[in-house]
């Protein structure tokens, strides 16, 4: 048995739930906030067998990786610039810290 | 020293607090969500030295375990039922998952 | 690479936040509460290369140690006194709770 620590930003974290759940993966959600500015994080903690650990790890890195996007920026961006139509910027998004940790016991009650 | 992740239902955490305070364990509760449908649960930090993990174990299983239970249900179970007496329905609530986790060093400040 | 889990008292966690930014070490905060009375923790989840822990312990006890401080009490302690004029009470705040642990696998994705 392996604990898996996986901190995701929020946006992914929904997604990565029912990954979890559709893959009979039994995950706890923590609401966490922090980590170089990027406010909105979540983590779960994880109990799984050890020869799942790959099938864990793949599917947080399908489901949180680090990618880009074009997103509309804040209105607050808007208000020095000459023109009322503000345009998508893009932005990287996603991203996820993974720790996988020894277990000495594992009991379920 | 031993670090024990103690993920318990909402309902069970505050005896469980209790009962770690009247035994002198020291535990450190976080909110948590999830693990298929059962939102609300609660997970305990709780370091101890490694002679005691049973006796944490113990006042685990104890206070949390799962079991069946008769409450009323929901208001809205009625909606399409004849009768206006709501009777109580057997569900089953507490349980816990714990992890027991090696530590390589501890420390108080 | 090495897991720490730190416990701090909500009063030294943004100063704690800060010190870890301007030294280039990557923590999740959650926020927490418990441990004997002690409401208001944050627990920090920090994941560190194994020749920097010290580091990491080191700026734990410059910020969070345990000390004496002089409050003013609140209001409610003045009820049943003859004076109108508080004065300020020694209390003890801060204290940390440090755990490292050891880590089969570290990813980011
Ligand atoms: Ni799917
Ligand atoms: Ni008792
Ligand atoms: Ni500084």
């Amino acid at each position: 048995m392996k604990l898996v620590l996986a901190i995701v930003q929020d946006k992914d974290g929904n997604r990565l739930s029912n990954e979890f759940i559709e893959n009979g993966i039994r995950a706890t959600k923590l609401s966490t906030t922090g980590g170089f500015l990027k406010a909105g994080n979540t983590t779960f903690i994880i109990g799984i067998e050890e020869e799942r650990v790959d099938e864990v790890l793949d599917i947080i890195r399908e489901n949180c990786s680090s990618r880009e996007q074009y997103m509309m920026p804040p209105s607050s961006y808007d208000v020095s610039m000459e023109t009322n139509f503000p345009y998508p910027v893009e932005v990287e998004v996603g991203g996820a810290t993974v720790f996988v940790c020894p277990v000495d016991q594992f009991q379920k009650f």
